[in-house]
């Protein structure tokens, strides 16, 4: 799957993931007016105005970008009728040709590690059958737990031909809080990418230069970044924080090998809710997907002159 | 809801909580061909056999024990219908009085901690009505990504009066890949476990001694416990690794207070799955569940012998 990222990529020149992360605020009135009248005020409700809000995003931007990656905190805090609308989405992109990374940042031990790899990667043993419960590409993983919470992921990735990004470095104010605190004169940070690496070696495709086992680094962080590119050279780094939380085109270079590949940027409300920034606000609610693909465009002219493409 | 714990605590005298962690090969056959009967081999018949297998536990010892504690990822792997059976089985405890503990080890950043934390300690709001999604009493909490993931999780707390157990030293033989690690001369554990007792000392109840934030130390590290046990004074423990994992009742007194109290001891498949083991196997399958009951007694009498309660 790191191949067919790669090839997306690749084909649409757009090393590009578009976080469907839709909080309610997002969604133009129209579509929660219809939800509503359909399900009532109701979690049902407010799950059908998240699927009809991101099916219109899709339908805009899927022939313009490689992935896209949705937020599983965003459909959860709607409960089963959230997370159904998490796996409708997972699916819909999927039929779409889109790589899917499910952000959902699990880690814990051993056979409860493996769980949660089955469930969003795997397949699950029910009887003589055997079944997928969310089936994305990707997922997002927690390292806090060490080895132990990763190995299980990387079992699967290695049957089903599928990835994760370990949390390495992340985009927020306080990620430094543990992440940079320096032991034997490395930042944790570092040590996490150490093993990353270490982890990903174990994990490579039949051919191919990436690993199945990507990496997390903030684009608020293009410092950091540039040394953790160094230190994982054959893993994927996805990295969020550009644009809403401060990440800028010129701090993307550090971020990719010489091959030119070697990240995936991701943006998340600065697309999906880009009809609510004055620079798109023309667009009005009614056309919030063509505004969404507007800010895709400029956002891969941005990550194209950062990296010297045009 | 840290005196609701206490209190339950104090009535059955037993400071344990019973890991809900429903691995298919712990439920009894009779239980799965019932399920299957019903629903074939699908997610759906999974489901319903960990339901019933849970059902039958908890009816079995609701009496004996102040607290449970579902582990998600044993539901979320069959998707959907098995995490509409993880919210079953938190309302069902819920009703039979027992303090809920959801395993769910989330943690992101600012508006996705927040969402994580709505949806399974808070209400999240539709249109003009809100809605409990999941509605556990506590849930565990990943400290790596610094207070910006945390401190959306304790404004519910404070909000709803529930808690949470910040994972500080886990149970696991890896833990120590990251977790021990030394900075400035002390463990990150350590670290984390200060930042828990500064969450904490801003988030307590009106009255009571222990905070609404609580930690997690496995009991597989004794020595560690006793250290955690000074810097996180009010901070309840939840203490996993106790029996299968090969933690004794005699590793415990460091983990709790003068007062008897501050720590909670978790037992998961020692409990579900007890009639598998040698010492409750007379019980057989079908009976599976006061092989439960005995493990929990005996556990119970473990515990305070080692505290020289009896």
């Amino acid at each position: 799957m790191i191949n067919q990222l790669i090839a997306n990529i690749r084909k649409t020149n757009a090393p590009i993931v578009v976080g469907l992360d839709p909080l309610m605020k997002f969604v133009p009135e129209f579509i929660k007016k219809a939800a509503f009248a359909e399900y009532g005020e109701t979690l049902e409700g407010a799950a059908e105005a998240l699927w009809q809000f991101n099916k219109g995003i899709v339908d805009a931007v899927s022939d313009l970008i490689p992935a896209v990656k949705p937020q599983i905190a965003m459909y959860e805090q709607y409960g089963i009728p959230g997370l159904a609308v998490f796996k409708k989405t997972v699916d819909y992109c999927k039929e779409k040709g889109l790589v899917v990374v499910g952000d959902v940042k699990r880690g814990d031990i051993g056979s409860t590690s493996e769980a949660y790899a089955v469930g969003h990667l795997g397949k699950v043993q029910v009887g003589s059958s055997s079944f997928y419960g969310f089936d994305e590409d990707f997922v997002t993983v927690n390292p806090y737990l060490g080895s132990d919470g990763v190995k299980p992921f990387i079992k699967v990735c290695a049957e089903e031909k599928k990835g994760i990004f370990v949390l390495v470095k992340t985009s927020n104010p306080s990620s430094g809080e543990f992440q940079d605190r320096l032991i034997d004169g490395k930042p944790l940070y570092e040590h996490v990418g150490e093993q990353v690496a270490a982890w990903g070696a174990e994990c490579m495709p039949e051919s191919g230069d990436y690993s199945y086992v990507g990496a997390v680094v903030g684009a608020t962080y293009p410092e950091q970044g540039r040394i953790m590119r160094k230190v994982m050279p054959k893993a994927f780094i996805l990295v969020p924080g550009y644009g809403a939380q401060g990440g800028k085109g010129s701090d993307l270079v550090h971020f990719f090998n010489e091959d030119g590949l070697g990240a995936i940027v991701n943006s998340s409300r600065g697309i999906i809710a880009a009809y609510q920034q004055e620079q798109y606000a023309r667009y009005g609610e009614e056309n919030y997907a063509d505004a969404s693909r507007a800010a895709v465009i400029a956002m891969r002219e941005d990550i194209a002159a950062a990296l010297g493409r045009v």
